[in-house]
């Protein structure tokens, strides 16, 4: 397949959005995605906070967007699951700049080998695994307050979790909602202490310690929760409209090896201009340490990421 | 009028985005603009590497959206000019936290006060005001390559400047067009040499020094450039399909009194989660110090200093 300028890891917002800027600038580039493009907000049953679609649109048809636009400007797409990233120096080639390390992108499809690879696998919500779940994602069950609080103005919600995440989003939630319902499965919170003084201070948020989620219920959505007290075992059902789980997130990248610098959760450190301390690798998107993660954030990521890549490509080129 | 909690100072796509995240927040918003809601953007002929228009839409109907947007969360919106920005102690006002400054915005409809304050005016191309200029934007003439670029595939385009926008944007452009003529008034480059080496080994980029462009010419889109070389005072015509235009950029941050930090260009600096030197007041957009000024990063910046705004918010109001 021969050296591409720029391999793309991850076909979500950021991939594909660095995927318009690589090919419209000219440089050869592929994009690798495992699963569905679009990523998790492809499975996102409406996304209302991305700019530009008054009337909110389902994330399935604004991905397709994405991913049409991308192919529409050149980009070749593969379908692959990548299971390592290596760095080699320079082939020898004399089209690359003395030193230029190419990299490999070892996938279920065979290798894949470029000048800069930018990583942008995102991050999924873990899944508490109970019943329900699943069934009312996007009716009731949501991962994501700031994508989906506004559709539970005035009604009742419960909050699972009990980290810096699950507090805020509770804090976030108690704005807009009737009444917000923490369940915690300790006695106290793991978030930071600002949130946690916080959030005990609104007068519609309640919270139910030591208690662990059984089952979601509803009909056409969520309207029940039953739930369990893990020290006196005894079982009872909460009213609610909606469900926000928060027991953490994960990064999608597990497929690096050492040498690449993640904070404790796995969230892939970056400079500035989002390259990696090595040299022509990039992180962009859901799965480096970031403030703020919504499709919003991940296109700037993408469209940003090309003033240092096309740097990168374009001293090493010349050199 | 109150006090809002969130005044957003220009109704560009970074000010729109903000907007539409902190409506959604629930926070009382407001929203200044001086003239055409969508800035730049709107009156961009088309836009092609927004993410999620795969055909691309014209810059009118995609800012049109992010204003229909923001109207339908609940953002209040105002036509005005802003004249001025005032950081006052609080107003004793029990309602705000100790030490909480109100900052008053003057504009031409009277004042607007608020606990927070997004400066999202963006920045304007300087433009040559020669003959034919303003009446081919859009059919030949344009001041963005990175937005521009791709209709100009295998044509000769003109870029006018030394500085190292320009010199930056005919390196962009020499990968796609089959020929690009720099027209400089001097006779070496204002761009840093780094830029200015490169530039010069690009074989189908031609350099016409001491020059300067007189008029721009053509039928229905630009067909030609009248130059003048300033030594000799001979003029020519030089045959182009484009005419990209590096003269400088502009922020408009005038309005601004002395006491915020800004670069030499009148760009303002922020830290990473966009907050200026003064508390509570923050730039977003193309009016603040960055690598990349696109509508993707723009909207980026809308989402993410939402983050920092709504911290600000929630510690002044708990405090």
């Amino acid at each position: 397949m021969g050296i591409y300028d720029i391999v793309i890891i991850g076909g979500g917002p950021a991939g594909l959005t660095a995927a318009i800027y690589a090919c419209r600038a000219g440089w050869k580039t592929i994009l690798i995605e495992r699963g569905t493009f679009g990523g998790q907000a492809a499975i996102t049953d409406r996304i209302e906070n991305y700019p530009g679609f008054a009337e909110g649109i389902s994330g399935f048809d604004l991905m397709q967007g994405f991913y049409q636009q991308a192919l529409r400007f050149g980009c070749k797409m593969l379908v692959a699951e990548v299971t390592g990233l290596n760095i080699h120096p320079g082939l020898g080639n004399t089209d690359f700049g003395q030193g230029e390390q190419i990299k490999t992108v070892e996938t279920t499809e065979g290798l894949v080998q470029g000048r800069t690879v930018l990583i942008a696998t995102g991050a999924q919500a873990r899944e508490l695994g109970i019943k329900g779940e699943k069934e009312f994602v996007g009716r009731g069950v949501s991962y994501c307050a700031t994508c989906d609080g506004f559709f539970f103005k005035k009604k009742k919600v419960a909050v699972i979790g009990g980290g810096d995440a699950a507090v805020k989003e509770a804090i976030y939630l108690a704005k807009l909602a009737e009444e917000v319902l923490i369940i915690h499965r300790r006695d106290s919170f793991r978030a930071d202490q600002y949130l946690s003084q916080q959030v005990l201070t609104l007068p519609n948020v309640k919270i139910r310690w030591n208690t662990v989620p059984l089952e979601i219920r509803g009909e056409q959505k969520v309207s029940a929760l039953l739930v369990q007290n893990v020290k006196t075992q005894e079982t009872g059902t909460e009213e609610v409209d909606g469900v926000f789980i928060y027991i953490g997130r994960k990064p999608n990248t597990d497929f690096l090896g050492a040498g690449f610098t993640r904070d404790e959760e796995g969230y892939l450190l970056t400079g500035q201009d989002l390259q990696l301390a090595t040299p022509g690798i990039f992180a962009l998107g859901d799965c480096r340490v970031k403030s703020v993660r919504q499709v919003a954030t991940a296109v700037g990521d993408g469209a940003l990421v090309m003033a240092a890549v096309d740097e990168y490509l374009r001293s090493k080129k010349e050199g």
